[in-house]
């Protein structure tokens, strides 16, 4: 039956029962998920999860569910690759790439959270799923709606990359461009959570949904051979992955799973929507909200709902916030592909390159182990890389025509 | 030290040493791995392959590399998903999808051949290596080159899609476009092959490369819990992944990992292209080549190299061979979003629409149980679906808007 207690406001504590509700009464602060971590000591270990399924799954008694998983069976336990060849490219002695990219089934982190969301969404008895999306959570509402046999309506803003939009109208969804920013789609889709009684994955679900993300951060530790990197460098748009991880490497630390952590998390942003980093720099507590202008549109959002979790987090582990030009970002997905084989999008460019700035500023230093967070797929900004590469030489299928590009220059 | 013998020639059974060599020199046969199978059967068995590593590897001693894997450590294991929405849509009771649109690092079935390919490459000394494609092996052929520092050259026809492309140049490669077919670019690189010491994976490294297709076997036989489908249908371009799934489920016979094979093999082929079905239509023992006209690009190959060896399992094994056209190729990569929240290529398209055809005509019966072979990933695809679907309605960021257009019939 699962280990949910309740919900409770992450401010002041008041408790709520398992309900699709997201925002306490009182002091309007966001309520998370009440776990029974005494019952999920007794039924959790190295070993249990070990036998578990090569998915999110085997961490099941710390996942928001009553039941079993009604849909994304098969999401997460992606990939930590060790990029022995990007270690080198950025002068550091061993870095790891969690891969999301190979996400099953819609490519990005995001399947970790919707598997969660579209389970509550059927416990809960709703019959049709929501969201506002910059493009990686429209794919996985709209693909785990039709597996599950619920309808769906997904608010993007205009002008996303086209993967993305085709990747979400293949599975048969209600797809809904808003003339406007993510924030804008944001706030309208608040409203409609009013006056429609559907199951917005990340408004009414969202303490549900969230927690979804904690199994990128359980991954990474097993991964890691039960320990926590001395770095992690996260995208970060709404802030929500970034505070997950740093609760997920905690969790495994307070049941025993791991001894400690020492980790210092590093939040990544473009430099065309850094409310986050710029926050961090400039010692705020919390963010000023900005109007994104970027490639890198998978987490422009430039009013971060935990945004002042985000910069917490980044805070209290010692880590730091940096982001990087739209050119940057393009560097840092060839960086990835030229060094490790691996085809990221837009945001995993903003991690990588950031990440390489991070340690000329000698904030990552060369003997530490990094964890670098690949959570999307380049398919699917393929707009990012129009004519950033010379034309394929052309020649006619015979060996003279091939012989002769060969000898003039084409090299090999 | 793995258990390879060395090769043999297929047709006269001519042994051959451990070499970069794929046709007999008597016969013109080609030449196929020899292993070792008794030393196999002493280190394999359900439970060391259970304690494996979870990707192909946990078959190591059944793929055709000498030391460790140098490339491709994360390949395979891919969901095998138990497909409800799309039996109950096909009539069917039991059906699955062996998904590797997922599969790790450029998420086609090919990365399992290139990551033994390029580690045979390797282990031969070569610097550099190459091929011709029709866009997944390139794509794979150069994302692997990077892992493993080797230099490549990729030949593909032009007219690509842009995914397959980009997916290709990411990785930082030579990248060669010929005016012409498949089967042009193919040929044009066995000339190659002979003037430049490159290692071609899917020329000279052939008999190794196609021993990689293996572990798409193998996982469906494991993960159906040990034994072999009904049915399985399989997107066909050179034939070489039937033939070598065929392979895979006989070898478990031998080894005494499963029972029995009691599996029909069905072809699956796009109608602008499809000599393999056709011969099986007309009982011909060999293809006639023909000239390729699909959007199904990644199986457009009109002289399959393999197209012998392809017709001949699929009759050795009570199976047939179909073919759908590009419209029905659409509908069927629909039917898997829609009903399964899969997104996959033509090629998978060609795969869900035979079988529906294959069902149709009482080849495939309601009662058995049928795997669907999901070969590749929708988003290297995406020019098949433009225009495929209604433009999303667009709104302005307000409720009103909003209510407008849900009131006037958009059906959520
Ligand atoms: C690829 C990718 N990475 C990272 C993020 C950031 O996630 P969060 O909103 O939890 O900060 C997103 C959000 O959409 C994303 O699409
Ligand atoms: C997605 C996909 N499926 C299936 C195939 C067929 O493989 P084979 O050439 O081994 O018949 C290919 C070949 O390129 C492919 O790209
Ligand atoms: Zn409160
Ligand atoms: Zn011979």
């Amino acid at each position: 039956m699962g280990y949910v207690k309740g919900l409770r406001c992450k401010e002041c504590g008041k408790n709520y029962e398992k309900l699709p509700v997201h925002v306490c009464e009182y002091c309007f602060g966001p309520l998370e998920v009440d776990y029974d971590y005494e019952g999920i000591s007794k039924v959790i270990s190295r070993k249990s999860i070990q036998d578990g399924p090569p998915s999110m799954w085997r961490y099941q008694p710390l996942l928001p569910i009553d039941g079993e998983p009604q849909v994304g069976r098969y999401t997460g336990f992606t990939p930590l690759i060790e990029a022995k060849n990007l270690a080198k490219a950025l002068g550091l002695k061993k870095v790891y790439v969690k891969n999301d990219s190979v996400n099953h089934p819609t490519f990005s982190f995001k399947d970790r959270v919707v598997s969660v969301a579209v389970t509550k969404a059927k416990e809960f008895g709703f019959d049709t799923v929501s969201c506002a999306s910059t493009g990686n959570l429209a794919n996985s509402v709209s693909a785990h709606a039709a597996e599950a046999g619920l309808k769906s309506c997904i608010f993007i803003p205009v002008g996303l990359e086209q993967g993305k939009v085709l990747c979400t109208q293949v599975y048969g969804t209600q797809l809904i461009s808003v003339r406007g920013s993510y924030d804008d789609v944001n706030r309208l889709c608040s409203e409609i959570a009013g006056s429609h009684q559907w199951a917005f994955v990340n408004i009414n679900i969202r303490a549900y949904y969230g927690d979804g993300s904690k199994s990128y951060g359980y991954e990474i530790a097993e991964q890691l051979g039960w320990r926590t990197p001395d770095n992690v460098v996260v995208p970060v748009a709404g802030s929500s992955l970034i505070t997950k991880i740093w609760k997920a490497f905690h969790e495994f630390k307070d049941l025993g799973l791991i001894d400690k952590v020492n980790t210092k998390v590093f939040a990544a942003q473009a430099t065309g929507c850094s409310p986050v980093s710029t926050a961090i720099k400039n010692g705020w507590d919390t963010h000023k909200p900005v109007k994104p202008d970027t490639i890198a549109k998978s987490i422009a959002i430039g009013n971060p709902a935990d945004g002042f979790y985000g910069i917490k987090t980044v805070r209290d582990s010692g880590g730091w916030g940096e982001d990087v030009t739209d050119e940057e970002v393009i560097e840092g997905m060839k960086l990835l592909g030229e060094t490790e084989g691996v085809f990221t999008e837009t945001a995993g460019g903003v991690t990588v390159a950031v990440t390489k700035k991070l340690v000329e500023q000698g904030r990552i230093k060369p003997d530490e182990l990094t964890v670098v967070c690949v959570t999307g797929n380049g398919l699917k900004t393929l707009e990012a890389l129009d004519n950033k590469f010379a034309e394929p030489a052309v020649i006619e299928p015979n060996i003279h025509s091939f012989e002769e590009v060969y000898s003039n220059g084409i090299t090999v």
